[in-house]
């Protein structure tokens, strides 16, 4: 029998297992600072799986240094990384699979009909409901189904596997980056964050910038008198709109022609003035910039310092009072990989198999830290994944249970294919 | 000897023991809740110069109830009114002196060259540096000065004058209002504000607002499948400019001629979203609406709540989402007393004697508690101080000393005219 369908009927035989194995990972609310209860599972099943496992908690004081480095946190006690390797026969292509163990915050209880950390499963739906369910821990579930099924099968496979379960990919990579530094690379990784079963060789970077914008106070009966930082920020608004529209007129990338603003500047916060009769004389806006794949996340900052210094010219207020930006929060590293890589091709081909359809190959909205992976460690990054993008950090986050199946089914054959097997043991 | 060079000199030769009453009264730091060592000194200088003199804390239980009633709190244990009444010979007018005895904090130290509450006097700029200087202990030191120069004159006069050091005037006009239920009125009435020396007949009132802006939420990666309440919060601010100019537009009083806005909208504190990289749902916008002296507050507030409710006619996402208009915290009542009123024509004929110039008589661009006396108590106020109205609120709040004297002079002539002297006496 086909590899393909041994691989299909493990993984039916097996169902109520990998149902369970995501309500076990969904039941530990492993919010930042939370990690180690899914990290024992993860570290459970690898050994389980035959792999050589690897704990460790990483060194906050040595990650600080790194240029990439960002977390809310130094001190990751309590938070360890975990990395299963499964040494292969020899001669074959090593794979790198990397899912994260953390999850954001549920948020407010009384949005979810279902409860966050319960993995409630409604068989109607076909769904399995919690914070993590999508983002991505289903995403998890599907490789560690595939490790395990190729295990049961006896397939032996010519290269590496590399089975990464990281903490931090919510905050920054911080995770990611340390098991980078730790010396883990591989041929190729594949990150299965919920794409919505798209598969996106390029990934969107991002950052957060700050912007301060002045004014001057004055009482609000005479506001004449004074310069409203609130109307100076709308003036702020527009300009940045402008370089959003800039920018995106120079991507022609296909990957990205789906998408109505590919690399979108959003303003998430603004807060300014402190008393409703007084002209407010700061408003500071928070936001976050999508930076290019082919982009670095310095030439985004130069180019928006360059353009909100460029106020000045048509307002002399501006040119006394310069807009303050900064970069500070989270960043994500944009990763490219070429659409053409036999990466793409492998998974693309076992995506038309399994699936009977060509899978929609885009350009993502958001950084993974496959930017890290693609561009710090040499090892080309491709995302795809079962969970749904528009649930992750929502309130009655859910995973459509037959995709994880179908995205273990699927990575496994990749895993097959790519790393190469000892023929005569698999058929 | 007229009256005038009388009271002239008396002012001359006690131009120290006036420093020392304002130093004394700003060396208290009579923030709200903390008005008692104020009100000590006001009431011992009423009781020496003969006034029967009454100080009372208001009852916030009963006040609570009043629709004009305002303030943060509904206690006033350690917070007295001061009322002194000097009953007159009879056959004359009753006149209404009101200061109020609260200051605003001080805020950042460090932006004070000056100490808040040292009193310090520069003499080579002829000023008195404190918090209330301006506004308004120094316009009280101007009243207090003004009825001890009558009664060491041995002035006596013939109508009543009612000396009132209310609290929280600040915060809405608490103080005044209790005065006002307690049975405190006149034939006229006068609040020395900051005014920088003009006289206000009319004076503008003001209420707070807040505006809440809906918008729906997304990852700002994909910002195009939200709503940023940012972006329609601008829509909103821009309508509000509308609104003012479209109430600015029918203002034709004569005393508003040189305000280049005499109603101002001020929007004062913006508020919204909470994360860089999401798209913000909810933006609040809190302002100041001004109301003008013939308008109801009412009147306001209906015609702003319907402008808001016409943006739904341009944008539906504003039909579906309407804008939550509240009406919440501080609010003064307007007041308008007409210029030709004889008070300002005896007030307006002693500032032109002492000052030798024509006095500019105005409509005020914010509210004092001289609206709830003219329309609540039947007292006709006019507002007209020796504060420089741009200092109040400000660090390094000062006061010009010889504004304050020519206050106190202009005064004490008007109780001396309005009220009527037993001539016998005065000459």
């Amino acid at each position: 029998m086909p590899l393909k369908e041994r691989v299909h009927d493990w993984l039916k035989q097996h169902r109520k297992d990998g149902i369970s194995l995501l309500q076990n990972l969904v039941r530990v609310p492993s919010t930042a600072g939370n990690e180690s209860g899914v990290q024992r599972i993860v570290a459970e099943w690898l050994r389980d799986t035959g792999f050589d496992v690897e704990a460790w908690e990483p060194d906050g004081g040595k990650l600080a240094a790194h240029p990439y480095f960002y977390s809310p946190r130094d001190r990751f006690e309590g938070s360890p990384n975990v990395v299963g390797v499964l040494r292969g026969t020899g001669g074959g292509r090593s794979l790198l699979l990397n899912g994260h163990a953390d999850v954001v915050p549920e948020g407010d209880l009384g949005q979810w009909r279902h409860h966050p950390y319960g993995g409630e499963v409604s068989p109607e739906e076909g769904r399995l409901y919690g914070r993590g369910a999508s983002d991505m821990k289903g995403g998890t579930a599907s490789l560690l189904l595939a490790v395990r099924a190729l295990r049961d099968l006896g397939v032996r496979l010519r290269g590496d596997v590399i089975l990464q379960s990281v903490i931090e990919e919510e905050s920054g990579g911080a995770g990611t980056l340390d098991a980078i530094l730790r010396g883990y690379r591989a041929d190729a990784a594949l990150i299965p964050e919920p794409t919505n079963m798209r598969i996106f060789p390029k990934q969107q970077g991002s950052m957060w910038f700050r912007i301060t914008v002045r004014g001057r106070s004055a009482h609000g009966g005479t506001r004449y008198e004074g310069v409203s930082a609130i109307e100076k920020s709308m003036a702020v608004i527009h300009h940045v709109r402008e370089l959003e529209a800039a920018r995106n007129a120079r991507v022609r990338d296909p990957l990205y022609a789906g998408n109505p603003i590919p690399l979108p500047i959003n303003i998430g916060v603004i807060a300014g003035g402190n008393w409703p009769s007084s002209v407010p004389d700061t408003v500071k806006l928070e936001g976050r910039i999508g930076v290019g794949p082919e982009e670095s996340l310095e030439q985004a900052q130069a180019e928006m310092a360059a353009w909100l210094a460029r106020l000045g010219e048509n307002d002399p207020w501006f040119a006394l009072f310069p807009l303050v930006l900064e970069w500070f929060g989270a960043r994500w590293v944009p990763g490219s990989v070429d659409p053409a890589h036999e990466l793409v091709r492998v998974l693309s081909g076992h995506y038309r198999d399994v699936l009977a359809k060509e899978p929609a190959i885009e350009a993502s909205p958001w950084g993974t830290d496959g930017g890290l992976l693609t561009r710090l460690a040499d090892t080309p990054c491709v995302v795809f994944g079962p969970g749904l993008t528009q649930m992750a950090h929502f309130p009655d986050e859910h995973i459509e249970l037959d995709r994880m199946f179908e995205v273990a089914e699927i990575v496994a054959l990749t895993i097959a294919e790519w790393c190469g097997i000892e023929e005569d043991l698999a058929r």
